[in-house]
């Protein structure tokens, strides 16, 4: 975790969150000193991955090439970096969010169902996995790396105007606005009879992933909910 | 030293060079077991780093931009790494080496008299000093980088993007299919209350726009058709 911390601070990223940290680690980092002690003291701490991204229109997992899911696109990482920039320098573009899953064992199936798409560092197939921190380090690298980094940094504030004053219709849902989607479809199959309560949990997972694939506007996620609740309490009445 | 040989072993590099290493670190990282084991094992330790370099014809240190040595070239590591691979591609060129200092001071004046040229991974001029394991990482894979792999990956994506034998998941949904899916939703909308009759055309033209936006692929656009069938059955039953 401090390791992490550390690379945000050498590479200028700020915005740490962290889901249900392993305490011990946690208390270590934070009371450690050195110049990612405020980055550390900021982060913040949530109960779910769904909280900790519901502000966040792009998700992308960290992965090897061991625990490739058919049903999302895979990256390298030069390509995957280049997509996040390309996705961050579109107005009205939301926040991106990287998720790095546990040292041992990466991010779990239900972590990976929140992803749009995974990004794996070119490491040898013979020894793929990374340390945690040289992970985060080299994904953050990857990030500044491109020569228009800083200008893109410059820019930044006038990015985040803009974005205030686009319409919904052309910006990504958010995480949280596409959550709320996902659980109303799950009610309206359950109440409708087509998932069974007994499979909910894988079949929940299909449906999260399908929705994120659907790249829904904030308009359109906010329709379908409208829609989604209306048929619901038609089902229930 | 046990992280240096990580990356080492994960970027596929095998020459790994102790010069007088702290014993306990030593013996540490030589007694850790995984797979990168057999690489400290082999590691040589030299009592002075000009026996270390003794066959190696290019000599690039490390260094933070703080210890700028004004008789040594200073490269971003984005150049350094495209130099040392051009030097390496040259016939009858030499073992290149990449000096690290210690984690704490960095190399020193005498080690960097050694170097030829000096490179610096660009960090924040308000944090430079990076974690010496996350410093290797991230030199090693600016080495193995590919710079044609975002392009290829992305060439490739969009060859099978048009190949017609692709599995259905990674197929668009094709117009009929969204027709239905168009029908579908719309009677159950209708069915729940949501859409009044009178202004259906409307209406219809609209969730036909949304369900185009959404670019279902081939299987979602069954699956959904599915569930949207499965809901009005229940609506109407």
């Amino acid at each position: 975790m401090g390791a992490a911390a550390r690379a945000m601070s050498n590479f200028g990223f700020r915005d740490l969150r962290l889901v249900t940290p392993y305490e011990v680690s946690y208390e270590e980092a934070t009371s450690a000193v050195g110049p990612s002690k405020n980055l550390l003291q900021k982060a913040r701490v949530f109960a779910s991955l769904g909280e900790a991204i519901a502000d966040c229109s792009v998700v992308v997992g960290t992965a090897s090439v061991g625990n490739r899911d058919l049903q999302l696109d895979m990256r390298r990482l030069e390509t995957g970096a280049a997509a996040i920039k390309r996705a961050m320098a579109k107005p009205g573009q939301g926040k991106v969010a990287v998720l790095f899953g546990s040292e041992r064992f990466g991010l779990t199936n239900d972590e990976m169902a929140h992803c749009h798409w995974l990004m794996r560092i070119p490491t040898r197939e013979a020894h793929e996995s990374m340390n945690l921190g040289q992970s985060v380090a080299i994904c953050l690298y990857e990030l500044v790396r491109a020569p228009g980094a800083a200008r893109a940094e410059d820019a930044e504030g006038q990015r985040e105007t803009l974005a205030a004053a686009l319409p919904p219709g052309l910006q990504l849902a958010q995480g949280s606005e596409l959550e709320r989607v996902t659980q109303a479809l799950t009610e309206v199959l359950e109440e409708s009879g087509y998932v069974k309560k007994s499979v909910q949990t894988s079949t929940n997972l299909k449906i999260r992933r399908m929705i994120r694939r659907m790249k829904l506007n904030a308009t359109d996620a906010q329709n379908l909910l409208g829609m989604l609740k209306k048929v619901l309490w038609k089902l229930n009445s």
